[in-house]
């Protein structure tokens, strides 16, 4: 299995992603997010580029529901922020929510030309494993923080490949080679390094201390997202 | 000090470089060269852009040599390639030589407005630590290959912030601390590490054994060179 790690949303570009199966992870927070919302039961998840984008999504469709964010702050008029523990199931069930977040549906508006897009957070490792493990190529997006690559986003990169390794033979590049020696040296305490990321301490200091711990379990959920036909819908494994 | 970590030469832009303290990193080779070359008596090293340009260089001063690679291999009319153990003292000393390489020189052009230009390589990684602990900020520029991260790059940035961490108080980006987790990791067996690396595979395909072994040696070298009027000089430590 070739893998091949994009450090950032950035560094997205349509030779690299076209026709091919594609992994984005945003951790903190909206792939954590949208996984969540549906395993609570919404029926789809649309993602949008734009805040204004999201409130005609509204207009247009009185019923759905908006989330999101900027600068990890929910928006005027949004039914929901970004933090996954708002999204519950009495309030998001049958529902259909468009979601714009600052790095993660950049990154995934990015990549609508792939074959496939699947979103991984830690929350489903093990069930975005399962999906992917026959592939013969894989594509994996780091979101990143404003156009930088963030540790959060490459240690769960790097936890996959670990997992991957196990039944398969997997060429790595070295972003994904880096991604997978952070896991591996530092796994048994994952929360140490990631909370020195400036991504984590950003939310810290505006109160999301819930939504880091949430975030950073792994396997807790037993669905994948997956992108058809512009929105997101639950794949349970 | 602040230190900022760049990836790979094409995430180099104006604004993080103009008037700052900019180290450049290309292990495999070109900063080893240069260091090695300097180290040995040479006594300028002028860095070009184009293979064209450093022949256009060595007509219109025929005393000069010219040197660096493409594809790893030297060029036709050059004097050397990029190994720095070509650069033997008395082919060297008092020469002034030209370099070219595929991604080293050309991440080293494109920090001309740069305060400051600092080669950074294993080689010499203590006499650069002494040149910049007392900095406010610093710029790491990764060189990469071929626009992407190259891990022997990397955990050379994260050796450098290792040692001035001893005695500063180093802020790091998420870059800055992914490199120095995969260097605190993998210092007692870095060559295991760099050895999967994609860049080393390819020298090694090429022959360049002894290369990669003289690169990934710590502290051999007491020099820093330093870049002024379009040349680098050594400056001893």
């Amino acid at each position: 299995m070739n893998i091949t790690v994009i450090p950032a949303a950035k560094d997205i570009n349509e030779s690299k992603i076209k026709d091919k199966i594609v992994l984005v992870i945003d951790v903190l927070r909206a792939t954590s997010t949208i996984a969540t919302a549906l395993d609570n039961g919404a029926k789809k998840i649309i993602p949008v580029l734009n805040v204004q984008e999201a409130i005609d999504y509204k207009k247009s469709n009185p019923n759905y529901k908006i989330g999101g964010e900027r600068n990890g702050i929910k928006q005027p008029g949004f039914d929901f922020g970004n933090s996954p523990l708002e999204y519950k199931e009495k309030i998001v069930k049958n529902e259909t929510i468009v979601i714009t977040t600052t790095n993660g549906t950049r990154a995934i508006n990015h990549c609508k030309s792939a074959k496939k897009i699947i979103l991984l957070s830690f929350l489903n490792l093990n069930s975005v494993n399962k999906i992917v493990q026959f592939e013969e190529d894989i594509v994996i997006i780091c979101a990143g923080t404003n156009d930088l690559f963030s540790i959060d986003d490459g240690v769960c990169a790097g936890a996959l490949i670990y997992n991957l390794r196990k039944n398969n033979n997997c060429k790595l590049g070295d972003m994904g080679l880096a991604c997978l020696t952070l896991y591996e040296n530092t796994r048994d305490n994952l929360h140490n390094l990631i909370s020195k990321c400036h991504h984590y301490k950003v939310l810290e200091n505006i109160g999301c201390q819930f939504d880091l711990e949430y975030c950073l379990k792994e396997n807790t959920l037993n669905i994948v997202p997956i992108y058809k036909d512009g929105y997101f819908i639950k794949n349970e494994i």
